[in-house]
């Protein structure tokens, strides 16, 4: 159950806004439900249980036990959405989520870095490793790289025949170069939907296979997406509809000249939680010269960073806090027996208590800077809580666009640089565009 | 040496637009020099040769010496300033410029998660541990309930007396509870100069500490900024100071409605030193209502993420890349015999060398997209080239301050946030605050 606090939102946004945008909220619902809308074939996400058949489920959970039989190390081969989704919900959980047999989970593939990459193959020999490559084509620059090089590792290391075992592929169903390879190898293979786009696919196989080996219950998290489907499906009404109300509170504060939105935490295992949403809400809203540039916060750390700029700095921008209100980890203030640090009044007090009140301190202080605010708070960050709160923010991504008139499952702005950078770095087809590129630089 | 790049400026930024700010640059450039501008009083990191007398430097080598005989682990405990330098240069900096008996470091006391805390504490027990304690006054929430657990946890494991031994304090020269604690228990000290704000206190005994106890070499740190001390001091004329250039560009930038400044990277190692970068921005002009919001990038990763809203969103940023031309690490991209993946014409190249085209391509890419970019970059990220390129940002930093007239030396919105918490946490003094806030919750 996720709670919407917007107090701190006020006179920016009262019920009289929110109102007035009733029809285009409708409007809104209607789109992404009947899927009619721009970017109406990319809505598989949007019912939690239609996304992976049961049999795929099963072969997921099938395949995560035998990774955890023969491994204790999975890298992920992804980029963006094949990436930061399995991540987020990884680091977002506290690990008494998981079983004990999961297993560690690496992430490649994400970038060109050579420092990281020298790194990382330096260590993958202390630890007996599978190999989980995820990408629809297969030929994505920056995936493909790691996954020669982890092929080869992996080949050298356990021969070819034992790393065919050990290595499991999330593809198109039928085509693409990973596909093909796949099959010629006779790697397991999981469905990246041909209706789910890289952002909204941490709920497909896409997300569900590392997770289900690190241990945690993707049961329990497809239950968590549903709880939420049901609860913020029930209406359409933008007052009372949490997810709504806060897809139409960001849309209109937008419209009202706020340029930023800042998700902010006190809690820095939501790191990757906030990465994935700046990719959710970045990627889907920034196009035709518009949209909110979404970045984060981490507190108490950025309140002596970000925090004299979010009290004092411009007022163009909004936050949003994400709060957990019962952690299950606890660690109690000791009692020196005297107050020479002054916190003695905070002896025996349990650190996730204060860690709270600092919220409601921030969210105060910030309002009263001129900084409108509003807060999401789960009671505790628990696998089902986290499909909840993942789908509320799909939903919420979706209405937004569509309120804004934006196509919110497309990125075409993302072939820019790939194009540049085939040209600069001699790929075949490209001779012209290179030309014209070296003239440049 | 620091190249900077600035073609991708224009038409935004030119040399008639640069040469219309030289007055105001001299004018700058004077009040840093002379500490006659606001903050004036906090301008002791300004000669790198001065902030540390010689036999506080040879005081903090010993103890890093100490601390690598007796220790695997140096856990620093501190916030901002305290916590984000060292952590820049630790993490951005390859582990091969570090000496072989360089220990870990942990971060601690800039955040009151329970969670990761109880993992810290957790995992404590696997090593042989030391404690840095960094705070000017002691008495800051976030630090000093980290201390308390840690003084505890190094008393219990080690008894009194040889956690004494095992704990160093930097703090106050004379004054503050940490200042009378450290001489009670007989701590080793470090002193906080009174001239030095934390963000601007990387190459102070805040940050020298823990750099040299993980095993680099501070003096080379010190030379690096020596020589962006001196390169960038040597003129005040904004078109070939390339410190001032881009200070006077920013500026500039935001005068012209550019809200956000994104500092961008291909190397995921500088992430904490973009997370620095943002403090040192944020808190220095993030006042008066006005100031750029510092946010970051790491590609590719983010290409796939915040790449559709750098490439087509709202073009209100520009973008600055933080480039290491020639990385020490090398890894090649195999050569599979095939095309499958579509990356035969990549085998046998470099990978360093293929991010370093990305980079070019980024750039050009996002340039046509209406997104002005500039490129600082280094040949090699060395102790010394860091020493030096933190010196240049700080620099920077001060001028873009004292030209768009505010104090950059100062942060009085960092209270706000601490007297609400510190009455909503029943601190005695807080009474009628704490009721007042209460009220509105």
């Amino acid at each position: 159950m996720i709670r919407y606090e917007q107090k701190n939102l006020h006179p920016w946004i009262n019920d009289d806004v929110l109102k007035a945008l009733q029809p285009q909220v409708e409007s809104a619902c209607e789109l992404l439900a009947s899927r009619k809308g721009p970017g109406g074939d990319f809505i598989g996400w949007y019912d939690p249980s239609k996304v992976v058949p049961a049999a795929e489920l099963d072969a997921i959970k099938e395949a995560s036990k035998r990774i955890q039989d023969q491994s204790e190390l999975l890298v992920t081969v992804g980029i963006g959405g094949s990436y930061l989704g399995a991540r987020a919900v990884l680091e977002g959980l506290p690990w008494d989520e998981a079983s004990e047999n999961g297993v560690d989970i690496d992430f490649a593939g994400h970038h060109m870095s050579a420092r990281d990459t020298e790194m990382l193959l330096d260590h993958l020999d202390d630890y007996e490793v599978s190999i989980n490559v995820i990408s629809k084509s297969g030929t994505t620059t920056e995936p493909a790289i790691a996954f020669r090089l982890l092929k080869a590792y992996m080949e050298d290391r356990y021969g070819k025949d034992e790393a065919k075992n050990r290595i499991y592929a999330t593809t198109d169903a039928k085509k693409g170069a990973l596909r093909k390879l796949a099959t010629e190898e006779g790697y397991a293979t999981f469905v990246i939907p041909d209706d789910v786009g890289g952002r909204f696919s941490v709920l497909s196989p896409v997300g569900l296979l590392p997770i289900a080996a690190a241990g945690f219950d993707i049961d329990a998290l497809l239950a968590g997406a549903m709880d939420s489907f049901k609860t913020y499906g029930a209406s359409t009404d933008v007052l009372t509809n949490d997810c709504l109300r806060y897809a139409a509170s960001r849309v209109a504060l937008y419209r009202q000249g706020k340029a930023i939105e800042i998700l902010s935490t006190f809690e820095p295992a939501f790191h990757y939680l906030i990465e994935w949403w700046k990719q959710l809400n970045g990627e889907s809203e920034g196009k035709n010269r518009s949209g909110l540039f979404p970045a984060g916060c981490e507190f108490s750390t950025d309140l002596h960073s970000m925090g004299q700029w979010i009290q004092e700095g411009q007022r163009n921008a909004f936050e949003t806090f994400l709060i957990e209100e019962k952690p299950s980890a606890s660690v109690v203030v000791p009692d020196t027996g005297d107050d020479l640090d002054g916190l003695a009044y905070l002896a025996g007090r349990e650190l996730s208590e204060i860690n709270l009140e600092a919220w409601k301190g921030v969210s105060l202080a910030h309002y009263d800077g001129g900084m409108p605010n509003s807060s999401l708070i789960v009671e505790s960050m628990t696998t089902r809580t986290m499909g909840e709160l993942i789908h509320f923010f799909e939903r919420a991504t979706g209405i937004s666009c569509y309120l804004q008139g934006v196509n919110p499952f497309d990125q075409p702005g993302v072939e820019a640089y790939k194009a540049n950078m085939f040209a600069l770095l001699g790929k075949p087809g490209f001779e012209a565009q290179a030309q014209a590129l070296r003239a440049r630089l």
